[in-house]
């Protein structure tokens, strides 16, 4: 406590504001070696006690004061001492007026007593550093605060609570075994020529480790997706309806509508929940040949909307042409292509099953997907868009507690392990002696623990050997 | 607690959000009958101790749950009872990560379980119709949030704290003094014709309110603008440097300049801070002729932002023609006008007791006011700017601890009270009857009272009767 500054650099002293913008209160956090006593001196308890005294887990209410004594705050302070806090430090939360002068006043003086303001994230990387969460969970708090829609949060939160930890867990504990066995054979290669492990057995459990992993892989298509929103472009010709469209689906005003052709010239985003899955609408300039340098550049983006999407609605009221379909066939790779024919309303098609003179129209959608008929103007039949939407996106075929990875990161370090393990099959397979394979081995294991941060040590192998294996040696 | 909705409406639990958008962490707040056991419907905590069971002020950490039983997320919840909380109910504060998804649905869920979203400030209400604060200081809570200078923040939270309560309970309590003695002659006056108080000494101690109450009403003109920062227009002739000195004072490029005159066309508002106050500046398009109308209506927006101002800049390179100040001098009434002679660094005056070129220039702006010579363009001399119009308000002639009134409806309240102490003042002058003139004086401590919003009732104006004025009857 005498020099603060001589503190290693995990345990200094931070602090930061913690809550948003706005609102009636503002939480300022503070983390680190001696910071309950920095409080005591800003901190004038009503009841007397200092929060030195004060049990931990425990609010006390005081005046908040600045250099010259004078009050800055009346205040809730919340006691949290090591290890019984969220990053393993002793820990202070200060409930204040949300005032910008009363925020900006109380972090200057906190830092006149030796915090500094915490580095983005620092809370969370201390509480990682202390062993409270893993990298992956660490991560996942992120994902938390940022998620708005069900699945965004129900991902973010099993990830926060470990799950995807224990997964990746048990993946390492049966590489570990893996690599015990080989361990073991190297050990005693020296003297026998017999191989402990069987490795027809070995090779079946680097494939089951493989094909979980390649699982992970590819959940990764969705995830990344539902944790920014799936996006979907609204497409089509000038004024067949693609912004009343929009408008309906995100039930406000959002582009503006008008008759005229071309009203749409730059891409609008905005976001609708559907089944508790976030959806990124693009409404786009309408696809027409243009003099208008604004509007062509318009269309252009519009073509870049259509190859990011996911989904594509495309929109029309008459009949598009053969080489409309392949246009946005080529332009949409990837992505699930929904014919809506719009404005129903002005042109009743007749019941199915009824002679119809609209056949040859028909006809050809059929033959591409089934349209949905629909009238933006009159809101007829949103609902069977939104319902065709989500099903777009084949959320169905995941189930309930399904690992998803939505981390950019994670699946890099996956596909790395994959590697490794693949060169590790092809060598069993080989007859490679296992010196070489362990080398692999154990590099897909370091390579699986770069997602949760928590290294693998020589130790924890021998500790594996040890336990599942001693032979009495 | 059996059925919620057949409570008072001061009672039924009440849940919002408190916290600002963004940020880590999320607080909604609840408060209300039977609000603790529907949050122990909701929460499950991690050592088993139901909310129920947990001591005052203490925080218990644990899992917030859907109407399914499904993790929402983990919490902090801090218990407090009544009366020992904000709103003197019972009442939680919640502790989440700060997700949209998250605080929707706990609040959605907390509705469920018979809570409502409170109304703006129904905490705050609650707490003074709960006796923990009066109206004024209710007010203050509202301002002590809104604050963003150190002036501001002092005049909400000394007025939050009680001291402008204490000055009215002051002058309440004085006049209830002269209300009980006019009442006492009023009960005797029908045996006798004695009068029981000195009149002169009445009128004396009635003056001294009036002018107290004068002093509270005047500080209004500067309360009103220390709240929403002091409004300054800078004007003068297109290209004098009026946005590059904006841009100084703001100490960023907020304005676009350019040496094209007219560049200006549109007021923009930003706001710095001297000494802890803060100053809302209003750059201006340049006065001059032109046939451009966006130009002109800026123009006229010009004048009109010179009429609201309290400090007007008027800025000049060249010498102004007594017409330029004539038209200044008549638009700017009742602000405090400042006259800047820019771009010093492009013709520099000599030093004031040498031979002076510019004599004519020096003669006429001087008899004005001497003009503060700045360049804006290299920063010289910015400070002295700021200093001239920190001066201009004649902040350092009001006292430390001078109580400042910054609501339109004290200044109201306390306008009336004054009318209503006139009328008693002319009256006791007059020799009217007690009768007449105590009804007047009731009056005004009914208006009085209004700002606390604590009525005076008779019972209160009677025990000053009997424990001052007890005359063995």
């Amino acid at each position: 406590m005498n020099n603060l500054n001589t503190l290693p650099a995990a345990e200094q002293p931070i602090c930061a504001l913690a809550t948003g913008t706005g609102g009636a209160i503002a939480i300022i956090r503070a983390s680190g070696g001696g910071v309950i006593d920095i409080i005591d001196k800003i901190f004038r308890p009503a009841g007397g006690v200092p929060l030195s005294e004060t049990p931990n887990q425990t609010l006390r209410f005081g005046t908040i004061e600045d250099g010259e004594g004078k009050s800055l705050d009346e205040a809730l302070v919340a006691v949290f001492r090591a290890p019984h806090s969220y990053t393993g430090e002793d820990s202070i939360e200060l409930s204040l007026h949300a005032s910008s002068y009363i925020i900006h006043e109380t972090l200057n003086r906190l830092c006149e007593l030796g915090c500094r303001i915490a580095e983005p994230g620092e809370f969370t990387k201390r509480a990682f550093l202390n062993g409270k969460l893993d990298l992956s969970q660490a991560e996942a708090v992120a994902d938390l605060i940022a998620s708005s829609s069900r699945v965004a949060h129900d991902v973010a939160f099993s990830q926060m609570r470990g799950n995807f930890s224990t997964e990746l867990q048990q993946l390492c504990s049966n590489l570990q075994e893996l690599s015990a066995l080989l361990e073991l054979e190297l050990d005693f290669d020296e003297y026998e020529t017999m191989e402990f492990a069987n490795r027809s057995t070995l090779i079946s459990l680097i494939n089951q480790a493989i094909a979980r992993i390649a699982q992970l892989i590819k959940s990764y298509e969705i995830g990344a997706m539902l944790k920014q929103g799936i996006p979907v472009a609204i497409v089509g010709k000038t004024n067949v309806g693609k912004s009343t469209l929009l408008n309906r689906l995100l039930r406000e005003e959002r582009a503006i509508v008008s008759n005229t052709h071309g009203t749409t010239r730059d891409t609008i985003e905005d976001t609708i929940d559907i089944h508790g899955v976030t959806f990124r609408f693009i409404d786009t300039a309408g696809i027409r040949h243009t003099n208008d340098e604004v509007e062509r550049i318009g269309i252009q983006r519009t073509m870049n909307a259509i190859e990011r999407a996911r989904i594509v609605l495309y929109v029309y009221d008459e009949e598009p042409s053969a080489q409309d379909y392949d246009e946005i066939r080529s332009k949409a790779k990837g992505a699930e292509i929904l014919y809506i024919r719009n404005k129903i309303d002005l042109q009743p098609l007749p019941a199915e099953n009824c002679a119809n003179p609209n056949a040859a129209e028909e006809a050809q959608v059929g033959s591409l997907q089934h349209p949905l008929r629909i009238s933006a103007k009159t809101d007829e039949d949103i609902a069977s868009v939104e319902e065709a939407i989500y099903k777009a996106v084949h959320l169905s075929e995941i189930s309930e507690n399904e690992i998803i990875v939505t981390s950019a990161r994670h699946r890099d370090a996956l596909i790395r392990t994959r590697e490794s393990l693949q060169r590790v099959s092809q060598s069993l397979q080989a007859n490679v002696t296992a010196d070489l394979i362990a080398e692999d081995l154990r590099l897909a294991i370091a390579q699986l623990s770069e997602i949760t941060g928590r290294s693998i040590t020589p130790e924890t192998t021998l500790q594996h050997i040890f336990s599942h294996f001693c032979v009495g040696k």
